[in-house]
């Protein structure tokens, strides 16, 4: 079964009219990288086995609260979506899994992975949700799910999650992602301890229902949907939390689910330092949770946050998950992932140039300009040439997006894919 | 016809529970306002002249981009908004007009306004919608309205606000609101300078359109729906958009469009001083765009924003429109519009107690601690008996949430009107 | 010996003049009370055993980096200063000790405790510095104290903070506040994981110095002095500290201390919830750490916390240091402190209003708004008259700054106290 | 008379070591530029002519208002400044004139102007202070300066700042900064018109007095050092004074002074637009008003900023005074100046990059991927080989910093400069 969405053969067309500009680049990089005793290809290599897992929901148009306004083409169900997963996967080489949310791609098991394995792609992990009602559902999650004052509407989202857990096991995921948007919208509406422990109780429900070789991953985030208080409002919470539970909790860090100016990349430190560090939710934001293309308004936070991955390898039992998370609503969602991707990479890469042995020789001097400037050198560095060379060598293509329009992907499921209708919330 | 939509008679009933604390505690309160010379009656008069528009989308329940939770009964269309409204009114009697919103209220004007006259409302500003695509409608918002590149969207947009002037007018509405969600998503996507000249001649366009006595009343925000740039992004950016279509335009203040820790009753000051503030969307927020009960969160705010409105009584040319303007997506949207329409007006009464002469020497003298004590001495004269006063006077009621939930409205429309169901984004 | 501040037939005479007008509201609020079943009389001995500490800091004109502006008769020394704090108890009863910070407070402790002894206050927790360079000290705190790269530096810093302990001891006080500026200013200066587990090492040596029945309170901070990182940035870090250190390790809450919107009452919640807070310093803010008033900016953010602290009591091990912790720079520091104390007071007694059964059902049954404005009753409710009776019956004033202004007592000082000149950081 | 403070033959020798690799890199960027149809000779010309001006207080340690830690041979006057500053221009060749503050730099004009010729400097705006009280001061700026209650400490403001024009006029300076700190802390404190008011017409008298060949630049703040309102408090408020004051009056942009999360280049647009952007102080801020280092912190923000800057090229009338405005509180002053100089250069540099044209057309098409795909791939081009050429080219280093620290530059200073202790401030 040949399952591949672009043809190979319009990826090497596309490569073959920038590989002579690539080579002279990557040459130019190799020599400068050699002065400072750097690898290229080593580092090509090391770029070339990185990759994050895209959200099965991301290759969907994204909305607002005020409105959606869908794009050509839009994936009817999860076959689709993992169609245009496989696009991502093929041109970037830097996507090699999908992460499913459920129930909205809830499926036959053995469907799910022949569609896969015939797209070479693999599972991570899974995402529930119970911060929205499904048709038929006995009890609301209006007022909350794992949280909810009442036990039985708390039960039901366990028990959701504890499918999700079923799920995954069939498909070769190893770890369950739990988002709550529980939380209250007035000052008095909600109990803070109460409803803590609710919650407390109910994910460890969940927990037990863990395989051992499945990790949590719990979710924080400051506020929406609910607009006052949220039961996993922050990193001190959320590691609170992965305390109680045991040794397989760990934090998941979404990039804009912070305060305004908080100093995200000490968080990550703080959770790798205490063992509760568990992946990430990639994306960018200038305001709130805003679900931006990873890199695009704060490419430099993104590089201190690897700087910190980076400089911790190695540590016993750190093991990331790390998945994109954004919400496309004026961009071709294949075209924003590719992308998002190469920048996460790319900031995977660049805080890979890092020398440690010298920045912490600044660091122990306290002097503090040279060991700015020694991050922002290896951030300065362009290292597209290395991007660009671990997919030319994979297989991918050297500029993602150009292939992908040369293609004509878009255009040929916007013919087989029946066109939605925009909608809007209705709210001001 | 007589179209009251609770009876008389149970309010009444409920008055007469409440009616000799009310009167006490009114007395009392008269007896310490005299000693500051204060005349209790004549702040209940002024109470009751108080008004506050209800936004007809206001009753039906709110949502966010993950779900919405839809209450019992919820209005089908614009006549059973305007019952709702009437409720708030009749238990309140502070909320004597309605803001329609086009084209979700759009019907015949000569319905309208015998349904508003028969439950003795009135219209208040009229409010566009170019944040959305509507069904069969040529060109789409998904990149902008009167900011967009596209001059035919441009003239759509432009045509559409016209059309709201022209329904405004056979109802009596002598305003016209315009908020748009035109901005960007990302660096470069789009220019700032070109895209602003865009909308300020568009918005020419509509202004051309305006009646002798009506005023334009444009509206910024900070973000949201556009999440990197908006093109009426603040206050300064709002002011120069009133200054270039001329006298008529003025600014309007949502109190939820600022950035983090704005100082928003000093944008009040500062609008007013040049003569371009023409109202509020009142509501609170803690986060962003909450769009919470007014005074829930941060009751002192409310309070310095009334500071500033009462202070500045008697300025040529100052001619306000209030409106509420919140998204209640946990509670009965009858109830807290009734709650915070009371708040608004507490606000007010609060803000008439201070002693402004006195309050002026201590500013003269710099003597920062009483000018400071002045202000939260009148913040905290608790005036519920002043604002119960009004309403019992005026026929509402002394408790309006027990006087509506007593009268079994919501469920006799639950009754009446089909349940929805719920409904998702499909975005984390 | 008489040490008495204010004159006592002064505060009588001022009082007199109130009294008649105070007991007629005392009596109304406690007719409306009663209705609601809280005793009036248990709720003013409530307020009158509620008391929170004055910094002796407090009483001088504080600054910013731009500039301070002295006022008239600033304390020469801690005796002074004391004298100062002596006023402000005598006239609003609501502060009962005193927290001395060291170096800037060093005296022979038998001279401290006889001074105080004689002004009747006691000595609440003791505060260290090592955010600054004191004359004559072998190492600088430039690059940090207790985190510092640098043993020897650590050490003078532990050893200092030790110092602080056994002063303490001689002095009565039962609890060491540790709060540290050490971060950084620039990515890259600092190695979060290293500067932490030095921090985390150098502070378990103090509290190995702990007496037994004394507290180690710890303070976080989110930035200022470092302006990229801190080294206790949030109260995520302070908790692991605390629960690091031991069982009478706990967390310090200060109100200007948080991210932008952060919701600081829930924080509190958490670390009740996890035996972890250990005490305030209460003030307001609105953009920073502002050190504004207490009550001054946000009165119902305030009341929100007491909400908590309240709704908490009972809790075992729960035993809160509280103490004022403000920066005067355009009021006499002596009327700031009594109104602040009186904030704090009040929003305590407001927070006691709340019947906590009925809240309680509210939140069981989702009625989030009924839950909201059950405290908003609570908060709106005038208790002035319950504070300024439990001052008369404890011998202080009804109005305590026009009691301490008709006494003279601040020209009487600046006689005796030379005037400072102003001075400037030399900053832009 | 040779004044070079740094010797010329350890430049040549200090570049010589890095020639080779520099020339190297250079060549093959040019390779790759020319490919997009860049010239990059003209490019390093146009680097070459940029420049930006150092603050004569920027050369001594800055600190906070807890403490300030002074480095080594701190300057003792202005004289000493010139000399440091004249060392970040002979290494850098981006930094050639001096902004002096008034009254801390005041000299006589003769010897500030033979000092700087010496050192071939020039000298940019005036900054007046009336954020300080000086010895002998008449009236006290405590309570404000140009918006003071007072009418003679207003009168004393205006003359300082006319003094200033004076002494200006003899330096050459062609524009003065005016930022006051006048604001409040208290809800009441102020009355916002009225203090308005009284800005306006003060400053309107100093306009009066600006030569026919000056600006005026007026610079915004949101906070600090009055900590709940300031009376110039955003861009709004700035562009209103302009206005009012006349066609030579400009806003001044300082990059640390909005609140969390605005869009600053949007800003800039919007003052570019309407004729009234004058200029920038240049700087980085994860906070407050950090004042760190210039792209330290997030540097595609500078980026973004230039973007705008090099858009707006030959808009009639702009004519921008570009200066670094940073508080050094833990590196060599000198050193950080040189960086950040060089880092605003490298931004703009960067934003040379961007092909307008193709950039145009991806704004028109909505295609925001390729828009900030254009922008990104300008700004991660690696430009440091032009920059460094551009100081090599002009006798500067290549490396500035190596090269400073092999002259012994500080070391000698601090031999004939005396040590200064730390200072604090008193507060927590």
């Amino acid at each position: 079964m040949n399952m591949t969405k672009i043809d190979t053969s319009l990826i090497v067309a596309q490569n073959d009219a920038h590989e002579d500009a690539l080579r002279a680049d990557y040459d130019s990089l190799g020599e400068r990288l050699d002065r400072c005793g750097i690898d290229i290809a080593a580092l090509t290599a090391r770029a070339a086995a990185f990759g994050v897992a895209v959200p099965s929901w991301g290759v969907g148009t994204g909305g607002t609260r005020f409105a959606r306004f869908p794009g050509r083409g839009e994936p009817r169900h999860i076959f689709d979506k993992l169609d245009d997963c496989a696009v991502i996967q093929q041109l970037t080489r830097a996507t090699p899994t999908v992460s499913l949310h459920i129930p909205w791609d809830m499926a036959d098991p053995a469907d799910l992975n022949a569609h896969a394995e015939g797209l070479e792609l693999g599972f991570d992990a899974m995402n529930s949700n119970t911060f929205q009602d499904q048709p038929g559902q006995a009890r609301s999650y209006k007022f909350g799910s794992l949280s909810h004052t009442d036990a039985a509407t708390r039960a039901q989202a366990v028990a959701h999650n504890i499918e999700c857990i079923e799920l995954g096991q069939k498909l070769g995921s190893k770890a369950l992602t739990v988002w709550v948007g529980d939380g209250s919208n007035f000052p008095g509406q909600s109990h803070f301890i109460r409803a803590f422990d609710r919650y407390l109780e109910a994910t460890k429900e969940i927990y037990a229902a863990l395989p051992d070789d499945w990790h949590l991953l719990t979710e924080h985030k400051m506020y929406e949907p609910a607009f006052y208080s949220t039961v996993v409002q922050d990193w001190g919470t959320n590691y609170l939390i992965a305390t109680e539970l045991g040794d397989r909790a760990k934090c998941l860090v979404d990039l804009g689910h912070h305060a305004p100016n908080v100093n995200i990349e000490m968080i990550v430190a703080r959770l790798i330092r205490f063992g509760k560090l568990g992946g990430f939710h990639f994306n960018d934001s200038k305001y709130g949770d805003d679900d931006l293309d990873a890199g695009s308004v704060d490419p430099y936070r993104l590089f201190l946050v690897f700087n910190e991955l980076v400089d911790a390898e190695g540590t016993p039992g750190l093991d990331l998950s790390h998945m994109l998370d954004q919400s496309h609503n004026v961009t071709d969602p294949i075209e924003s992932l590719m992308i998002s991707a190469v920048e996460v990479q790319r900031a995977f890469v660049q805080a890979s140039l890092v020398d440690r042995t010298v920045l912490s020789g600044y660091q122990t001097d306290n002097d503090a300009l040279m060991a700015s400037a020694t991050l922002r050198a290896a951030f300065r560095t362009d290292v597209e040439p290395i991007l660009a060379m671990a997919r030319l060598q994979a297989g991918g293509a050297i500029d993602p997006v150009a292939a992908y329009r040369a293609s004509g992907y878009r255009e040929g499921v916007a013919d087989v894919r029946p066109a939605v209708t925009g909608s809007g919330g209705g709210l001001v």
